[in-house]
């Protein structure tokens, strides 16, 4: 059993909840609410700019230039690629580049996004690929489920999420680096693969919650006369 | 106006939140349930271990020789000092040592120290303090106004909490940090002072939002059959 | 006066330092020994490795979608594309691959490249603009007055390095980052400029002794009976 | 053969270098001059600051809240303690505290801290270790050998220096150190050795050629007209 294996097995439970979640079953089936949808393409922009923050740190910790040079052409993917295709989006759903500009992270969006960050800037290359590779496989894993089922690739708003999410360029990707991550963890301790596993563990719950407060088109979740002043 | 005095001004409907909350509350009338009461001792513990990771930083952002001792102190009076009280109060209340040693972080505790985190190593000495300095001082505004309670002070496990939050040597840390923080942050451009009132508004929220984990006793906020085999 | 003219002025001497060195002169007329310019080419590919981590912390660092979009686009411009074109250079040398992929940084490679990423790690975006600014500003000046020398530009080793860094192509590049960096400094107190201009007068210092390192062929400057067993 | 004992093995060639230096071997017969203890006593100042830094990151690094507690103790006897013994010391030396606190880093100064400082933020508690215990356990051992010379230790400006670096306390901090590095190793690839070993032997020989710089009492090596104006 490779290491990516023995982790794919361990997060079932959580991974499951999100296949099952209202927003993600909704996206399959287009009863998703716009409003919903809106809230996530706004958050998601966000998170986006800090996954690219975290290929980042790993062109830094990483030793091999190969490695070095792939995960370059992902940071440059992303904000030379799928930030404009992002905008667009955002743009066909009704919602301005200034609104995207101006937006604020939710909680959890910055829970989430904080966590991988001090996680990868502390840690190794290794800890590093077990908080980011949770957001990109499930991804796939959920592209793949909605691609199955008849019509969803062809919705107004979803199609497209569900299209790019399920491609095999995109699998190609996440297979990139399931490989390289089976690869580096070759030898290490038990010690040390309890770490990633729990960090894996983490981000897979973190991104669970992320579909949550999506769905809640949550803020902080709770009421404060302030909140409209910088948020 | 120094700039803590526009902080303090800014933060108050947060603070005000965590005020009312029923966990602060219920320290100050003795009325919090012991269980809420432990779930936030051993969170707190975990929490404390990372706030010293955040002083640390400190010493290595900082330049100045002064600033970087003072620093030293904090941490080494957290790591030999208030970390082996802490377990020694844990003990009275019934948590054993590895109860403590073994516990993990809940959702909500991850998120605020993470963040926090990350700030401090992406940023300057500035946004460090920006990001730590909502917990301290607010333990004293709190400190303070329990202390203020009749008999609030002589609580069998709530006493200990009040009088140290509310004494002098607190104060006087807190009255240090505030004071370098207004120190270092004259000249600032009106973008930074708006960047740091952010930070500090975040980490205040993540504060409310701890007292609250606290009071449900909460890890993650649902279900997982996983839970059990980790954390 | 811009801040970056400011810098201009302040390091002239040592810049002139570099113009001088028979190293560069030596790119001017021909002169400079094969081995000479081997043994930079081989220190450059491993700066080239760091210097590409520089611009990963600057994605990390800033906060501008833009400039980060930007910096995303020089990882991937040395990671995939300047480095290949180094290797077909080395290969011309009589530099095989695997001598590059072998190949141990010298002291004042270490040196340089090490103060460079722990200046930008610990600092603000500023601060590394301030460090990795050097090389590639001054690498212009001394390909524009190379470029000038009647023939240089044409030599069968050197004429491509003179082309390369007097090219327009390349002028903008530093146009761009020069005219950043004079916008971010905008606003910034006197002390906080004279930190910046103290490390770009370190990193030019350091990018003359890399000049003088290369000259010499220099490792660590002493024998010793160890050298061979690692590098 | 515990892993430091390889390392010891693996360094001796640079070490002995070291010993034999006439800077480390004045200090043993009382014959070198007093300028360049000056020097070397300015420079150790600065080198020291970064030195507490580094035990900081160990602290960000370290997971067991033992460790943490350690290395806080070591933070805090450098920069509450020995900080102000090495400014009684520059004081007996005819170095005035304003000389200490304006005094400006020597190039190899800068390449050295600032090659444990990088090593440090972006690898694991190993390869901290790796990059600081060459300074500490080397100078244990010069102690040990200047020590056994006969009125070594009673001489009046070196003889504080070997005192100190020979006593049992540092010695037993040398050992606490070497027997936590043979313990978080174990386990570990040959790989992740090899990696530690080449750190050691770097941070060995910047050790060396800090030892050089002070004898040579070197800034930069190479005359500037600007040299005045910062440093």
């Amino acid at each position: 059993m490779t290491f990516c294996e023995r982790l794919f097995e361990k997060v079932q439970p959580v991974w499951e909840k999100s296949h099952n979640h209202p927003f993600v079953t909704g996206m399959g089936d287009g009863t998703l609410e716009k409003d919903r949808f809106q809230h996530y393409i706004v958050q998601d922009y966000l998170y986006l700019l800090d996954y690219a923050k975290l290929y980042a740190i790993g062109v830094v910790k990483a030793t091999n230039p190969k490695v070095m040079a792939k995960f370059a052409k992902q940071i440059d993917g992303i904000l030379n690629g799928e930030m404009t295709i992002h905008k667009q989006y955002a743009k066909r759903l009704g919602i301005s580049v200034e609104d995207m500009e101006l937006a604020k992270p939710s909680a959890m969006n910055l829970a989430y996004t904080n966590y991988m960050m001090s996680v990868s800037q502390n840690g190794t290359l290794a800890e590093l690929i077990a908080a980011l590779l949770p957001c990109m496989w499930s991804y796939w894993e959920i592209g793949k489920r909605l691609n199955a089922i008849s019509g969803a690739r062809d919705h107004e708003f979803f199609g497209e999420w569900i299209r790019g999410y399920s491609s095999e360029e995109y699998g190609d990707l996440c297979i990139w680096l399931i490989d390289l991550f089976n690869e580096i963890t070759i030898g290490k301790t038990e010690e040390e693969l309890n770490r990633l596993e729990e960090i894996f563990l983490y981000s897979s719950r973190f991104e669970y919650l992320f579909w949550d407060m999506a769905y809640r088109k949550e803020m902080w979740g709770f009421e404060e006369q302030e909140h409209t002043t910088i948020s």
